[in-house]
């Protein structure tokens, strides 16, 4: 490792801090129509700090939505090419009073920086300038051949990023790609992921009647959607939390040994978490920890029920429809296809003549999962030692992130999921936050990971 | 019969549809507290209609809600009492914009008269106002003494109606109550109702974590309230919609064998009641016929469910939270006391570890039951032969009406539940409508079992 780079981001720890603040001050709520102005000053903003780190060629590509911003360093020819993918929008920040600090005026708050985008994503796609631009100080150049993808709707579903990755294949050519959008498994607990879990989300709506009822005139005579959805569900996972929908599990690839002392290696306190959430208890499929369980196996998951009369007090209707959000994590190699076929055939078969059932695909991504011994992987590893002082754990993440796929099927390409967040950081909430020495070792293990990477054997 | 009675209702049916408008212009809605002066309003109008039928020490009684309406006449010693019970408030009446005439415009169309409160329960309390009006014109007296009460809370739970009757247990002596605020069992079948169902209403709520969690991270890790909410509620009911809860059919009532011949001579058309309420297929207890499981019959029905994301679009989230409503109507000798008991002792029962229970208790009602051979029952069924030229068919109905069961208990009164309502009146929705031929032959048949019940050999 090139130590003036080191030293060099050790020096300027307090100016980066201080640049940050910049970008964390545009509300780029992409979810807010009245912020889609924001948005762009964020994306422009992005721009010019490419631009000034060193990178070349940048500028905002249109889509039907928000812009993505572009850039890139090709100065290294023979050499690998990452491509390093980032949002810069955010998610809205209410309720705004339970913010200790206005989330659009990022705040230190011993050793943290408070701000709506600190940690999800814009923190995360700075260090990455800043690993860019100290470089570019010290040598010239980078390591690698650089090129960066930045959307602006990933709080939105990310509706246009597929079709620009397909429609700019050539331009978006690389090794390998770079995505820092995830989390550490725990404060002073370096991580890598190399795996996500996919998604399968369904509405399921029962009518039993034309119009509601009179549970006196008619309870007993007439079957209750809300009743038979409620069997319905019943059916969907045994006692042991093992789905049942049959052909489930054809495809899941199982836990190696390999991974599974991965798992037990986790510095995880089921007390503590147990606690965190408020649960009773702790539950999930027979066999697995619950490490595995939150990140390693498919779930089927109720997100909504909604039938009848939910106000306050009592009235004695027979509801004529009733109504089930659900959705299934996936785990490589299920199918989120595949999957909504198998559902949609086991649902049709467990409704009873008495209702009318309709299945409504919502949304699906599928499940991505990297080779542990794959030579990014570990590059990544040894670029985090080097910038954490440790060796990180490996560990999957329970969550989808849909581009992940994206570039392994459309560009061919595996990625490297190098994150610094914290569990704790609150994303989606009040008083998300960062961790500055997070952050800090963040930039060195960035520098440091594109040399690992120029190193890696093609 | 006095045929001059019958003579003189004949001859005034124009004028009583006349008077009756204008009990229907006054909007007694009792669940809008803007109308709370019309309802005042319309329980003066029927004080003033009493007197000027020919009731005595006719008042409003004060209680903590809407005023009881009180009158009688005493002047047949040694003849039974009647006490006549009815309720002068009315439903809301949204939407609005689908009545086709204004619902406080009473309008008469193809011999129906349209107005909200025509059927419930103005129009069948009206009934009576005439038909004692009628024996006074004609006879200056009553076969019967007479105590009227009419109470102003029957649409909001009645619930100062159980302390007024037990506050005034001397002024309600009387041998037998009349009750008009029931239906036929169709048009052309009048009907003697000679049983009601009982209530027992719960909300259950479940709590699986401290806040809503993200269905990626913890989704697998953790119970999910809405999917245990589902599993409770299948095992409810098996699947020949037997309810499971231990202890639940221990005080029901077998059906007789004479109870079950009648419920065939109903003139039940199952596939023409199957397509008023549009159920794709019918379904209820093994065993049982439609009409038994709809009225005879107790039952377990889910009122509302609520849980998690429920507007349009995917949201991944894991509740923190699932509520259902539920309910059991009751058949004698059920007791809703102990029914809640033993629903609250299953539900803690197959309450899993993983998730926090919490049942409330919302309302509950008695079921009540005349036997057939009751001989005011007997009176009703001759006085409805006389009115309607036709005798009428025993029924039981599904709802519940508590103060039945109060004035058995309180009072020591058998009740006459005698209504001209048609199923297809629209009680409680948009376009309520009362049948005049109904009507009328309702005044006939209440003068009439005025007479039968002075018959009755006490």
């Amino acid at each position: 490792m090139n130590t003036q780079i080191v030293d060099f981001i050790n020096t300027n720890r307090d100016r980066y801090v201080e640049e940050l603040k910049g970008w964390l001050a545009i509300p780029s709520i992409s979810a807010l129509p009245e912020h889609v102005g924001d948005v762009r000053r964020a994306a422009e903003w992005a721009a010019s700090e490419m631009t000034r780190a060193g990178l070349g060629n940048v500028r905002l590509i249109d889509t039907p939505g928000n812009p993505v911003v572009y850039g890139e360093w090709l100065g290294a020819p023979g050499a690998p090419t990452i491509l390093y993918y980032g949002h810069y929008d955010v998610q809205p920040v209410d309720p705004l009073d339970l913010w200790q600090s206005p989330p659009f005026e990022a705040t230190v708050r011993e050793g943290e920086i408070y701000a709506r985008g600190a940690s999800d994503d814009k923190g995360q796609v700075f260090m990455h300038f800043k690993a860019i631009e100290a470089h570019m100080k010290q040598t010239g150049r980078l390591p690698v051949n650089f090129k960066v993808i930045l959307e602006g709707e990933e709080e939105v579903g990310s509706r246009n990023l597929d079709p620009f990755i397909r429609a700019h294949k050539d331009l978006l050519q690389a090794d390998v790609v770079v995505i820092s959008d995830t989390g550490m498994f725990d404060r002073n607990v370096p991580s890598l992921c190399y795996g996500l879990r996919g998604l399968s989300y369904f509405q399921i709506d029962l009518r039993g009647t034309s119009t509601d009822l009179h549970s006196g005139t008619y309870g007993g005579a007439v079957a209750n959607p809300a009743f038979v959805l409620a069997q319905m569900l019943a059916q969907m996972k045994d006692r042991g939390g093992r789905i049942k929908i049959p052909g489930f599990y054809d495809d899941v690839r199982p836990l190696s040994e390999a991974e599974r002392e991965e798992f037990k290696k986790l510095p995880f306190n089921e007390k503590q978490y147990r606690k965190a959430i408020g649960a009773p208890r702790l539950f999930g499929e027979t066999g697995y920890s619950t490490m595995e369980r939150a990140s390693a196996r498919p779930t089927f998951e109720v997100n909504g029920l909604l039938s009848g009369f939910t106000g306050e007090g009592a009235k004695t209707v027979l509801p004529a429809v009733a109504m089930a959000k659900v959705s299934m994590r996936l785990v490589p190699n299920q199918d989120p296809e595949k999957i909504g076929d198998l559902f949609e055939a086991y649902v049709k078969k467990i409704t009873p003549k008495t209702v009318e059932v309709k299945v409504t695909r919502m949304h699906g991504g599928k499940p991505w999962m990297a080779s542990l011994d794959n030579p990014y992987v570990q590059a990544a590893g040894r670029a985090i030692q080097t910038g954490f002082g440790q060796a990180p754990v490996f560990m999957r993440e329970g969550g989808s992130i849909p581009v992940v796929a994206t570039f392994q099927e459309v560009l061919g390409l595996p990625s490297v999921l190098f994150g610094v967040g914290l569990p704790d950081d609150r994303i989606h909430a009040p008083n998300e936050k960062l961790d500055l020495a997070n952050f800090h070792n963040g930039i060195i293990a960035s520098a440091v990971l594109y040399e690992e990477i120029a190193a890696v054997q093609r």
